[in-house]
């Protein structure tokens, strides 16, 4: 079953995985998808097409993603503002929107939107919406440029 | 030996865990831990009863966690202040009392005891002692707020 | 010939290597490193000899590191100053000098040099070229003392 699951990934939604990845079976992944070593998509995540995502990306239940994604090594999101070991707990969600590039290293805190085409510096900790064309960066991140796009 | 142990700790202590964990056969693991894939446990590790440990953590030699403590995703503890490649090394042992959250890809540096109930914010890099009961956060971390707990 | 290639570096490099790791046929390795679990060192990596690499590194194609590194556990480095899920992209490279001290959990931007005998904070980001014999720490790494080797 993991292993026809993992063929249909492959052949008909050419979906390329690294090794050692676990992907949830009710996890829904676009086509076209690069998905690095290590990686981790849990439970119901949505992930566009033509995404990208580096190696040891954590993606909890809760995040969706959509098409023409980057997300940079280690990059890790969460679900719960306040997380602990016993009890009850809710899922706050997190939506990283089209053409968004998100640096290595990375820490999105749960119950952001990260804007369309915007980009988060390397190693920065989101706390806050980030709006679309922006570039953000730093721990906390904040606005340091505009027009990511122009720059190659 | 490593099936057997592995089997002793799913059925006789209760310890979920998931993939490609690599636990040494020396840690010392109490009941009812969930361990979340690629995580690594060292030499001589002790984990309390109860504890949540999110996916890609780290914890080497020298750390200690008591029960009821929550570690987020990417955490990663260290054990030398001024590691080389080369020579000799000691161990600064780190402790994490009980009943303590920490957030996803903190780093906490070795040496350092993280207080009862406290909490540390996502991407924080722990530098100090945190008392009981509060919540840290930044870069380094500096107290944020107190009483965590009654937060939900 | 995966299998060949693990003897070869198990036996006549002595390069120690530890579960889950994943190393590209390409990749130059020297002598009696260490390499930690999870650790994904790329296409055309070039690592001297006598280092220590920690878990959970990632170490991407453009990177060269030199004799007696010491790499904490979680450092990614990175290739791509600009990266974006489509389109072309250019590798920037990064040089790491002998002897250098990277801590736990830092982000290395592409395109940096880290001198010889220079150390990094645990969490750092690092952003600038960093001189020979300097300690550097914080996002964004800034200079913070000297003379790391003097310390143990």
């Amino acid at each position: 079953m993991r292993i026809l699951r993992k063929l249909w990934r492959r052949y008909w939604l050419n979906i390329r995985e690294y090794h050692y990845c676990n992907i949830f079976p009710s996890a829904k992944i676009g086509r076209n998808v690069v998905i690095g070593s290590y990686v981790e998509i849990g439970d119901g995540v949505e992930i566009g097409n033509n995404c990208k995502i580096e190696a040891q990306v954590f993606i909890p239940k809760g995040v969706t993603i959509e098409d023409d994604v980057f997300i940079g090594p280690c990059v890790h999101f969460t679900n719960d503002k306040y997380p602990k070991a016993k009890g009850e707990w809710k899922i706050w969600p997190t939506l990283v929107r089209q053409g968004a590039s998100i640096g290595a290293g990375v820490t999105v805190r749960c119950g952001v939107i990260i804007g369309r085409n915007s980009g988060v510096g390397a190693g920065s900790v989101v706390l806050h919406d980030i709006p679309d064309n922006q570039i953000w960066a730093g721990n906390p991140a904040r606005r340091i440029d505009s027009n990511w796009n122009g720059k190659v």
